[in-house]
């Protein structure tokens, strides 16, 4: 048995908890998969004193990150405080200290990736960060090394664990947004202010991240198009089951041509498809590589004990020297490599399902129709169902599924349908995928 | 750039052609990830004048192993060849001659494992084999680094494309056994002989290779209780469908108690569950881990780009050096880690489905009720269709779901079943698992 490698945990909230507890009471299985003995040697808190629900002795506890960054027999720091000035500056501290750095911090990665990779460079340090997307399911791995032989072509991904439970209810139970969101923070799936899971910044950050790796490009966050979910309804969850689509929050990233189209949004995903069948809180990550084609990767992306699985095998990638390799090999954040560019939003092609809020009376399906062909936009079926004579003039909703147009010519037709006298509230659309 | 890392293909077939095309069609992508150009400088092959569909230039191919194991400039050796004898042999000399080996032989580790690991220590060389079980889906990398935190508690996995595609056709096509084999073969994804794909045998060596990495366990291929998909019928894809079951071929592994219980059989998964929802030749392993929880892997299991995808991938982790400290650290056939015990087979619990063939007339009910209460059997559920009056007497199915028993008890109280005047046919049973 080789030399104990030694580790400090920087926060200890729910994610570092599960660390500790990992390390605290698996010694002898860590140290047979890591070939050596794992040591928590320090734990940085904010107040010692707090109940952790795992037993960490008080001499292990520090307020002072200092004591981390001084203590030479420390081999690798955890980052998992999460938030983005103070462990920002943290790491770059550890790194100029010589600590190989594992972290979990996604939002610190999707916006100052540059700067923490180039200080791990220019100190010989490594940096791993496989809890920092999707939790417990190895997608870093498997970008990083498995897939290595492979130009990848496309990534769709359920990253948003929030999201998908609270479409997961109103796509299964029939629940509106609002009492699903409100199910999803009775079982601890949502935060009490659940914004950023819901209007897909978290699943941009974590696509930004996947890019970097599957495309070489650093995407800044603001550029990722985002929509969220607060606005999905149930007419059009119920709308897609009749046309054999389920709603899904995608974070999406694809190359044609030279060109990476990208977002985040609610898409109609066809029933059968593998990411359509994730449900609940599961994420899930859909690869498609020139060479291995199609795969799936799926598991649990957030949670105390998924997420510290992946921290504890950075961790052991770390004692066992495979982390450090990768991180000098693949040189992450280090310019972009591909000579890529950013397909605009609105040239990007796909097909769209609208939903029109229309005046039940004659001409109505002229005018829109019309609308439509004036911007070259081709329709693939319509769904008007029939309405009781005496309705008469109510609003009904009238359901077009289009073939593969350009996003801005869509977009366009929709501002000119909505300007309609017949149409009485804004349209909804979501993008169709197969 | 370092310097170049120099492979040797041994055997050119299906997947050597496609790492062929890969090394010499994409040098400049392997290099970036590999951090090093890789160099293809030797192709040993039987026959060197045929055609194989990527422009190997002629210097490279031999027909003489040794000129591999006496060049002191190849780095590893990729054994393709397949078969267990002669490749055996080869691996133990390449390995003696102090080359790293990369290996997609399923049968070969299935079956010598341990001596081939035990030669690579011995000689202070590494073995990788991805792509030895499912192909292009990163499963040994995950059971060995990304899972590394955990305790493995079981392996649920569709290991076999063939007998996958088979069941796929069955079920959603309505086809009988030997039709949806025609199918496959016609295809290209059943062999001419497909006895070792249909029967249990390939899927029982990639699973032994699992359990090795899972659970530190050296089970041998005929400890592995096995049964084919060739007497599947229509009958029962029907009953199970009309219960909420889809019939898959599962290689199977799980731990309750210190006990590994483990099979290759068709099995009764319920509809909604994500390894009821792989069709096709489509490979997928649900794993259970006591930290991560469950995490699902899929893509294709075979083919010449998938397979290529991982012999690649492990050609690159050994020039990049990960590949040589994995095999170092885990130890891998070197003995029984874990203290498990594997279970008796008769001791298994589980739920079945099980259909007889009965007379349709008055007590059979009484009769096969009796017998299963005998042996403590505890009924679940019953279907009985209800036949036409004039019938009577003519051979129906009966259909019963049986509650968790002791998979003994059930195969002897099916033996009793099976002497009773009124069963015409012998019984047909499967496991049911949710």
């Amino acid at each position: 048995m080789h030399e104990p490698y030694n580790v400090a945990l920087i926060g200890c909230g729910t994610v570092g908890g599960g660390v500790a507890k990992l390390l605290l009471e698996q010694p002898q299985r860590l140290a047979a998969r890591a070939g050596r003995p794992l040591v928590l040697k320090r734990v940085v808190v904010k107040h010692p004193d707090r109940e952790r629900g795992v037993a960490i002795p008080r001499h292990l506890l520090t307020t002072d990150l200092k004591v981390v960054r001084d203590d030479p027999s420390i081999h690798v720091a955890v980052e998992v405080v999460g938030g983005v000035d103070w462990a920002r500056q943290a790491i770059l501290d550890l790194l100029a200290a010589g600590k190989d750095v594992v972290t979990a911090n996604k939002a610190l990665l999707a916006q100052h990736g540059g700067e923490i990779f180039d200080a791990g460079r220019r100190h010989g340090r490594a940096i791993a960060f496989e809890a920092s997307v999707a939790g417990g399911i190895p997608i870093i791995a498997a970008l990083c090394q498995s897939l290595a032989a492979n130009q990848i072509q496309s990534l769709q991904a359920i990253l948003n664990g929030t999201s998908n439970f609270i479409l997961t209810g109103m796509s299964e139970c029939g629940r509106s947004y609002e009492e699903a969101l409100a199910d999803a923070q009775k079982r601890g799936y949502a935060e009490a202010d659940p914004t950023l899971d819901v209007d897909g910044t978290d699943a941009a950050h974590k696509l930004a991240i996947l890019v970097q790796i599957a495309f070489g490009m650093a995407v800044p966050v603001t550029a990722i198009p985002r929509r969220g979910i607060a606005h999905v309804q149930q007419a059009d969850i119920r709308f897609g089951h009749e046309l054999g689509y389920t709603i899904k929050s995608l974070a999406e990233a694809w190359v044609h041509d030279n060109r990476l189209s990208l977002h985040v949004s609610p898409v109609m995903l066809r029933h059968l498809t593998p990411l359509a069948q994730v449900r609940d809180a599961y994420n899930a990550i859909y690869v498609v590589g020139d060479a291995v084609g199609n795969t799936l990767y799926y598991g649990r992306g957030a949670g105390q004990m998924p997420t510290a699985s992946a921290v504890v095998a950075d961790i052991i990638d770390m004692a066992v020297g495979r982390a450090q390799r990768t991180f000098q090999t693949l040189r992450l954040w280090s310019g972009n490599h591909e000579s890529l560019t950013i397909q605009p939003a609105e040239s990007v092609r796909t097909r769209f399902y609208l939903r029109l809020s229309v005046s039940d009376r004659p001409g109505v399906m002229a005018d829109v129709t019309r609308v439509l062909a004036n911007h070259h936009i081709s329709i693939a079926s319509i769904i008007q169902h029939e309405a009781l004579e005496e309705h008469e003039g109510d609003t009904v909703p009238l359901v077009i599924m289009t073939h593969t147009v350009p996003t801005g010519s869509f977009t366009a037709a929709v501002a000119d349908i909505d300007r309609l006298a017949c149409v009485t509230a804004p349209s909804v659309y979501y993008p169709v995928e197969d």
